[in-house]
């Protein structure tokens, strides 16, 4: 059962350096997404656009349900993340927020 | 002022199609992801491998910090995606090793 181990030990270490590469990939994607994200919010800020669009949130939910439902991810964990990173996407909105109207006298 | 904003209005389509294929992307490397943990747990449940593995953890942790920190993203946001994830991740390995025991009797 000793080789049957060391394979498995083998097998371990490929499926790490697998999952190692893709969270390289998934950070370096959330960071473009973010510099997306706070380029729109200084564009809302500076034209006084409504932080917030329903039907663009709904539009989107909805789309990467559907993403996921075709790569085998589940659904529910599609939508969770991305209520995960739109709480962080409006920590970053209210800071520019702030500052603009900081730069702006108040 | 209505020039501006027609504009903006086509800079915020513009982002939000940039935004949309980068979700496209998260998506799918995620699906990989959990390709990839899947079959670590179930390597693990196979060769009764311990599920946890604290340095490997810290390591990961450590180096997804270093990662975010060079691609502009919080440090503190990385990590806290990880933990988001790997909750994710348990609940997929404690699936297969209560599949893994019923396949074995109990």
């Amino acid at each position: 059962m000793s080789t049957g181990m060391d394979e498995a030990r083998a097998k371990l270490l490929e499926y790490r350096a697998s999952i190692d590469n893709l969270d390289a990939a998934l950070i370096h994607i959330l960071a473009e997404r973010f510099r997306c994200t706070k380029a729109v919010g200084a564009l809302k800020a500076a034209y006084k656009m409504p932080a917030a669009d329903p039907e663009r949130e709904k539009q989107q939910i909805a789309r990467l349900r559907r993403l996921a439902d075709e790569s085998r991810l589940d659904p529910d964990f599609a939508e969770k993340l991305l209520t995960f990173i739109t709480r962080e996407v409006i920590r970053h909105h209210e800071a520019i927020a702030d500052q603009h109207s900081a730069n702006n006298g108040g």
